[in-house]
C-alpha cells in the first residue's frame, strides 16, 4: 500500500508557515511501513481541493489529508471530499454536543463553529481531543481517506491516537518496514557512497540510500520483516560490510547530529573539551552548546578573529602571525599554538583550534577554503591537518566545524 | 501568471526533514506577485519525477522544482526533466571547471561529481554562488521552468540571486508588484503586530504584513504600480506611519539578517566589539562571523560556558559565582562582570555578554529562559536588562542571541 499526504491551506501557498504536519504524517506512515510517495499541498479553493483528491485517489491508495476543517467558510475539505465521492453530509451528535458544550460559556454557538461537527455519511469519526473539529476516516472502491485537522496540537493527537491505528487494521497482511540509520563524519558524500557503490547499486534487500547533511553523511539502510528480530538479522550483514569499509567514520547509529555524539561521548569518557576558533567564528562552540548537558563537557571557547586577539587571548608568539617570512595566522604553525594556548588557559583535555580563509576571496596570500586544524591533547603532543574546502563562505566554515567535531570525536573515541 | 513548487527528495516523503524550501521559495513568489497555487513532493524515483513535471506543466505557467541536482545517482531532476520535454543533455563548462578546481586537492574528480556541471541544452544556467551544483532555467510552450538544489543554503542563494530576477523578466505585461521590506529587532512580532493592527487589517494598498523569523520581525509593503517612483509614493506614506510607531526597532529597510546590520553600523562608525558568551555558547559569534568583513569589527568573543571559565577568561570575581548568598552565574552581577571582563581583555569599544539558562529545565533555582544581558562602552558604564524567554532550549539560544545583537546595534547608533 501507498499513500499520499494531502495538506490544505492558502498560508502554506503564500510560505506564511511551514509545512511541518506533512513531515509528522510521513514519519508516522514510515513507522509503520506504508511508502509516502508523493505529497501535495493545495490552497482553500473548492476546485482544486477536489482536483487534488481525484490525482491522489488516482495514484495512491490512502489519502490523508490535513487542514480545512474548521468553523470558517474557508474550510471546505469535508465537503469537498464527499462531493468528489458523491456522498451526502451528515452531523456527528457526539461533536455537535462538545461544540454546544464549549460555546455555552462563550455566548452560544454561531451556525459556524456547529459546521465542525459535520461528517461524511458512513464514515468512522476520528475524534478530536484537542479541539472541536471531528476527523473522518472511510473506504471506497478500495481507497482509503483520512482527513485530520490543520493545527498540529489537534492533528497530531489525532493522527496518532486514531488515525494511526485504523490505518494499521487496513494494512493486514503486509509485512512492516524496518530501517536503520548509521552517520558518518569527517568524509565526504560522493567518496563515502564510492566507497559502497557496489552495494548500493547491487542489492535489493536491505536497500542502502545515502543522504547528505553538511559536514555529515547519513545512509538508511531499510528492509521489511516479520519481526524485529528477522530485520535485525537482515540489516546486520550489509551493515557489517559498512562498518568494514567505513568504520572509521561511523560516529552514530541512529540520527542523532555529530556534536550529539561528541557531547555524549565526552561525557561518557569523563573527558573535557575547549575550542578556540578563528574563521569558524564560533560556530563549534555553538553546536556544541545546542546539546543539552554540554556544560558538563565544554570547558570554554575563545573566537579569536584578529592577530591581536590570537595574541592576547591565546598566547599566540606575535613572531608566528606578523613579519616577514612569518607564517601567518593560517598556518600549521599558528593552528597549533591556538591549540596548545587553548588547552593550557583551559585545562581541558583536549583542545581544537580552526583557522582558515573562509571567503570572500583569498586572504593574505592563501587560497579561500584553506583551512588548518590543530589538536592538543593534555599531557601529550599537538597536531596539525590541513584542509582545501569550495563552495563558499558559509560552506567552508559549516565543513570546518563539523571537521573540527569529528576530530574532537576521533579523540575522545581512543 | 501562477507557479507549481515542485520539491524532489525522498528524505522529505520519508520526513526526516522539514520541507522549507518551499515554504522559502512561495514567500519569493508572493513577493513577486507570483501566485503559486500547487505545492508537490516526489521521491528520487524517475517515473514519479517524470510524472509530477507533467501535472505541474499541466496546471501552472511556471514550475519550480528543487532537490536531485547533486553528485549521487539519486539526482535524478535535470536528466528526467530533459526527457519529459524531449530535450538534450549538455555540460556546462564553467560549472566543470569549478567543480575540477574544487576537487584538485581532494584526490581528483570522480564522475558523479562531474554530473553537477550538467545542463539541459538551451537553457539558462543558474550559477551556484554556495555550491557546486548549477542551475537551470528555460522557457518551452510558453511554460517556464526552474531547476534549483536541494541544500537550503545553496537553493536560497541562487532563488533570490538568479531565479528570482529571470522570472520577473517573464512577468512582463503584467502591472509589476513593488514592495519594501522592513525589519525590525528587540520586539516580538505581536507586540510589533498590536502597534500596527489597525493599519494592517484596514487598508488594501498598500499591503502590509507581517512575518516572524526567530528573534527578528519582517513587515513588507506591496503595492502594484507602473513606475518604481509611483510605488515609492504609494509606499512613502504608510512607512512614515510604521516609523512613528515603531521607528526604535527598526534596523534595515532590505531583507538583511540583523547580524548583517550590525556589522554594516559598526564598520560605518568605525567601532569594534567583544562577546562573553555563556548560554549561547558562540551562537552571537557565530551568527556575526557569518558576515563577510566582520574581520573589521569583532575583536574577539570568550565562550565561557562553566563558572571556572568566567573566572579564568573573564576574570568575573569567584564570589559572585560561588558561596552562600552569592548572586551566581545568571545573574545581573555576573552578566556587568562578564562584559566588563570582555572590554577590557580585547579593548573593544563595545562589549555585550549574555547568560542565562537556556533548558531544558531550570538550574541553580532559576527558570528556564531567564537571561541576563550586560553592555559596556569604553569609557562608560556596563548596564544589565533582565529577559524571560519560553519555547524551549534552541528558542531561548536563539533569542537571546537576537537581542544581544540588537543592543550591540543599539549602541553602534547611538
Amino acid at each position: 500500500m501507498n499513500a499520499e499526504i494531502v495538506a490544505v491551506g492558502t498560508e502554506l501557498l503564500l510560505g506564511q508557515i511551514v509545512n511541518t504536519n506533512a513531515q509528522y504524517i510521513a514519519q508516522g506512515c514510515a513507522g509503520i511501513g506504508l511508502n509516502v510517495y508523493y505529497q501535495t499541498v493545495v490552497g482553500d479553493n473548492w476546485d482544486r481541493i477536489k482536483e487534488a483528491f481525484s490525482i491522489a485517489s488516482s495514484r495512491a491508495d490512502v489519502v490523508i489529508c490535513t487542514g480545512g476543517l474548521g468553523p470558517t467558510r474557508d474550510d471546505l475539505t469535508k465537503d469537498a471530499l464527499a462531493d468528489y465521492l458523491g456522498l451526502e453530509m451528515t452531523v456527528h451528535e457526539p461533536s455537535l454536543r462538545n461544540i454546544e458544550e464549549a460555546f455555552r460559556n462563550r455566548g452560544g454557538l454561531t451556525e459556524n463553529n456547529a459546521r465542525q461537527a459535520n461528517l461524511i455519511a458512513g464514515c468512522d469519526p476520528l475524534p478530536n481531543d484537542n479541539g472541536l473539529a471531528v476527523g473522518v476516516a472511510l473506504t471506497l472502491n478500495g481507497k482509503h481517506y483520512i482527513l485530520l485537522p490543520g493545527p498540529p496540537r489537534e492533528m497530531r493527537l489525532m493522527f496518532d491516537r486514531y488515525a494511526l491505528p485504523w490505518l494499521k487494521t487496513k494494512m493486514d497482511g503486509e509485512r512492516p518496514l524496518f530501517s536503520k540509520m548509521l552517520k558518518f563524519a569527517g568524509i565526504g558524500e560522493s567518496l563515502l557512497e564510492n566507497r559502497l557503490l557496489d552495494l548500493i547499486d547491487g542489492q535489493d534487500d536491505p536497500t542502502i540510500a545515502p543522504y547528505a547533511k553538511e559536514g555529515e553523511t547519513a545512509i538508511r539502510l531499510t528492509t521489511r520483516a516479520s519481526s524485529a528480530k528477522e530485520a535485525e538479522e537482515k540489516l546486520a550483514a550489509t551493515e557489517a560490510e559498512i562498518r568494514r569499509r567505513a568504520g572509521d567514520h561511523l560516529f552514530a547509529e541512529e540520527d542523532i547530529p555529530l556534536e550529539a555524539a561528541v557531547v555524549q561521548l565526552l561525557k561518557q569518557k569523563g573527558k573535557t573539551a575547549a575550542l578556540a576558533e578563528s574563521c569558524t567564528g564560533g560556530m563549534v562552540s555553538e553546536l556544541l552548546t545546542s546539546v543539552p548537558g554540554s556544560s558538563a563537557v565544554l570547558r570554554g571557547s575563545f573566537v579569536s578573529y584578529t592577530n591581536e586577539m590570537k595574541q592576547a587571548m591565546l598566547g599566540v608568539p606575535k613572531t608566528l602571525l606578523e613579519g616577514e617570512g612569518a607564517p601567518g595566522a593560517v598556518s600549521p604553525e599558528t593552528a597549533a599554538a591556538m591549540a596548545a594556548g587553548a588547552l593550557e588557559r583551559t585545562g581541558a583535555d583536549f583542545a581544537v583550534s580552526i583557522t582558515g580563509v573562509a571567503g570572500p576571496g583569498p586572504s593574505e596570500g592563501k587560497p579561500e577554503g584553506l583551512v588548518y586544524i590543530g589538536v592538543a591533547v593534555r599531557g601529550g603532543g599537538v597536531e596539525t591537518e590541513r584542509l582545501q574546502y569550495s563552495g563558499g563562505r558559509e560552506t567552508v566554515r559549516i565543513r570546518a566545524a563539523k571537521y573540527a567535531l569529528y576530530r574532537l570525536w576521533q579523540l575522545a573515541k581512543d
